[in-house]
């Protein structure tokens, strides 16, 4: 066998990085994983790490992201409701998992204080999921599902809020009963039908 | 002029604590605000600050709860999109002042990772708020401006979800506008009129 390249060591590393980091965080919390105890557990320099990532969040996003695997291509089967439905729900199971819940809160929490955190939390993941949404939208407007003055942001904004409030900011945490709720409530409408 | 009563001089120490809280977070950022800074700014001991709060977020959730002076009473005018909306832009030009959200924000991120602080930041504001409005929703459905089936808590989360997300997870912000938009778009709902 011939020796590895370097390119496959280095892949490697990060790699052991990045799963020490999630082992880690599991085990002793977020606000106590360090830097120095991610390279301890990896086997690898503090620099080494640094080179790559500029926080220990930072590593954590792309434990999460390589994790999650989440595949933002939405179902199309014609019936947006159904189709919302299935996404979110198969969201909300995948992030309400007690291996993975904490560590995505930790992660949206810190972006509060770090701004490339929250760029990279944005374009990577959160605001990525959020365009092919946009797409799916638009696809339901022209087939006639979602009404055609509908700014299909806006749509996004009021679909995914009302999950997070609930998952980032109340005592309550969300499920797929509370998923189906908001899509009927919010494609019902809250005013009284007029019928 | 007889001495302060010990009483009295507490409360001016824990002013002064908040007050050094408050300034600093500003001056410094939340990450490199510390006990010791606060204290040494507020002329305490560590354990003064220690012996009232538990955290530096405590202190900034004090801090915050003290300059917002939020009315949680709703106007109740008879006209429920009229009256929510007043409410939702003045809690946003009140959160959204520069002076405000970053320590609002940093709260919050703080939160995913301390549930004491969580409880706390629910209970005493943002689920005192929300409480408040499921009343005057509760108003509107009796007064057939909101549909009556629907869940009044469903309905904050849906109203308020969306600000919060725009807020915490886009690199958009929350104004007038955003807020008229998404309470216009919540009451018509999402599927096209029928008339």
């Amino acid at each position: 066998m011939s020796p590895r390249r370097p390119e496959r060591r280095s892949e490697e590393s990060a790699n052991a990085v990045i799963r020490a980091a999630m082992e880690l965080c599991q085990e002793v919390g977020y606000r106590k994983l360090s830097i120095e105890g991610i390279a301890a557990r990896a086997g690898v320099g503090k620099n080494t790490i640094y080179r790559w990532w500029p926080s220990k969040a930072a590593v954590l996003l792309d434990g999460l992201l390589s994790t999650w695997r989440v595949d933002a291509s939405f179902p199309d089967t014609g019936d947006f409701a159904a189709d919302i439905k299935a996404q979110m729900t198969a969201a909300a199971r995948l992030l309400g998992d007690p291996d993975v819940l904490p560590h995505y809160r930790a992660l949206i929490g810190e972006a509060q204080h770090d701004p490339e955190l929250h760029q990279a939390l944005w374009d990577r993941f959160i605001g990525h999921l959020a365009g092919a949404a946009v797409e799916r939208i638009k696809a339901a407007q022209r087939a006639g599902q979602i009404r055609a003055d509908a700014d299909p942001v806006l749509v996004t904004e009021l679909l995914y809020g009302a999950a997070y409030y609930r998952m980032l900011l109340t005592p309550r945490a969300v499920d797929a009963g509370h998923v189906s709720a908001v899509i009927d409530l919010a494609l019902a409408g809250l005013a009284p039908s007029q019928g």
